[in-house]
């Protein structure tokens, strides 16, 4: 254990998940992970909170709220153990980084400094696994891909969304003009046709039939919902809603009545999406209950509960609050690929 | 976060623990560590423990039990937050690594690869604090320190007691004559004049006037208890014992009937010291009460209550079953010599 572990810096992190392979290929491995995941195959440790209740603050000053959560664990079988270290809130940037230990040797291998891009990208992946399982009508001429919310993670799960889909317009609404001018600019500009919406609940109602969004992606930090229940029914065409913002307690994107009237509800834990997830107050508020709701890992599984055809009307949501089996599988497929390119053999 | 950590190996830590003022200043820190701990100033995060149930074992062969504990933490208005990732079980050597980030920034700034070496003198350091404070008559011309147990551990325990006291003589037992015969040669070699008993009970009970040990330190891993209750009352002399081997559930050194005669029962934590300490039977047995127990950073904040003089009788038991604040106060101090001898100033 006491050798020195190979480090990886920013830019060199950047270089290999930049390589053609690397998002397809870390798509299909997020959704073997899912698999593992739901089969109670793979192993995670409790989550360590540092600067946040009921610990005390790192520094006392007012408004500080910078933290640390450690996430820890391993597939059954796996090659590695991982332990990731991520920090923010105010005053410090959003950060993190990535340990690998062997499974087998218990050796500090490699020590990944990826200030947080490895998790964004991982939570891009399992965007896009959601959307190929769930998201109907992405080939009709009018489709168009929703996106809630303008921020870092709003682009990855467009770029990630590309490699499941040829549909490349896009409806946007964001929470200020200036983030959705920078953001329909950068998008515009990797290709996508895209243009703003006035509000959220447009992407529900597709005002007209030259565009209609069969895919919503929400990414916000909302505490308050979005997303409304369309009482009247209007709603006709099938729909898919995948939720990556809502990831902590409070936080929340969707009407609770809309998670209701949901035909299929996914998380990619139940376990999490009871206590931090998008479907935290539709349970509390015995809307729905947590039986319903499947795992991302089971429906992988059960191809016959997919969505049957593009001409059902109903209405599936996707609730991602993070797992750390996605770390595991991002930080493995890391390893795997510049072990391989090194031509090194750890055996 | 996502700058490179400066590493030190475990030559690099080994020439730094050994200055000379290394040892005496760590005893002086840990004895605060232990202050601020009893009084709340201590953050511990829930211990990781991967590879052991009920999680999968790391590898799936037969005798197989390595396994690794994460353990995190920080002083309330402290300089660092200290994560610790400790493996061992076979069929690997015990190893270890210790992380300290700043609190002010989150900056990852060190990675000590010490195998584990810290987490050895951390705990001695603590047996050197306890012996000074409780360790009744070690001036006597006829004291010796009765050790059970002969590993590394023992080796270190005496290392750090010839710091809080002049007594070099030391009687020993262990568990095979070939373990014993080389730690009394190779203590021996560092200037202790040293020889073995036919038991541990020998320890207790002074078979003549020549010897007589006012100290016990155990540092085994038994599982059945081996210091006895000396019934007839025939000890009448103070003695103080200091068990640093029991850590874990299922692990004890002492007969519970000897805990429960003593007079004075210290833990470096309350709270682990009935789950997994030389405690936790006599308390389950209902033998003392865990409110009978004080910590040892109370103690050292009550100066009233230690041993009042070497002719009182009484007995007195330390059990150490390791805390977190150890690992952040050696790791801080390592930090802030490192520091200084390279001038540098992180502010």
């Amino acid at each position: 254990m006491a050798s020195i572990p190979k480090i990886y810096t920013i830019q060199e992190v950047e270089s290999v998940i930049s390589e053609p392979q690397f998002a397809p290929e870390l798509i299909n491995a997020i959704q073997e992970g899912f698999v593992a995941y739901s089969r109670g195959q793979f192993n995670a440790a409790p989550i360590q909170t540092m600067g946040a209740p009921p610990m005390a603050p790192f520094v006392n000053v007012e408004n500080y709220c910078a933290q640390t959560c450690v996430k820890s664990g391993y597939i059954t079988g796996g090659t590695h153990y991982v332990i990731k270290v991520a920090s923010g809130g105010y005053p410090h940037p959003n950060g993190g980084l990535m340990q690998l230990y062997s499974q087998q040797t218990g050796k500090f291998e490699m020590l990944l400094l990826d200030d947080g891009l490895l998790t964004e990208l991982r939570t891009a992946a399992v965007g896009a696994v959601a959307a190929r399982m769930l998201a109907p009508n992405l080939s009709d001429k009018a489709a168009c891909i929703g996106m809630i919310g303008t921020g870092t993670q709003a682009r990855y799960q467009l770029q990630y969304l590309a490699y499941v889909t040829d549909c490349r317009k896009v409806r946007v609404w964001g929470r200020t003009e200036q983030n959705i001018t920078k953001f329909i600019k950068d998008m515009a500009s990797e290709g996508w046709n895209i243009s703003a919406v006035e509000s959220p609940q447009h992407l529900l109602q597709s005002p007209d039939d030259d565009w209609y969004c069969p895919l919503i992606v929400t990414t916000t930090s909302s505490r308050v919902p979005l997303l409304q229940l369309i009482e009247d029914n209007r709603r006709k065409r099938p729909l898919h809603i995948t939720c990556i913002g809502s990831d902590s307690t409070g936080k929340l994107e969707l009407d609770p009545k809309l998670v209701a009237s949901a035909d299929l509800l996914v998380a990619d834990s139940r376990i999490q999406t009871k206590e931090r997830g998008e479907f935290e107050d539709a349970i509390k508020q015995d809307l729905v209950s947590l039986e319903q709701v499947m795992e991302l890992g089971e429906l992988a599984l059960n191809q016959d509960s997919w969505r049957t055809s593009d001409n059902d009307s109903r209405l599936t949501i996707f609730d991602s609050s993070g797992v750390a089996v996605q770390d595991c599988i991002i930080a493995s497929m890391f390893a795997q690929r510049v072990n391989t390119k090194s031509g090194m053999n750890d055996e």
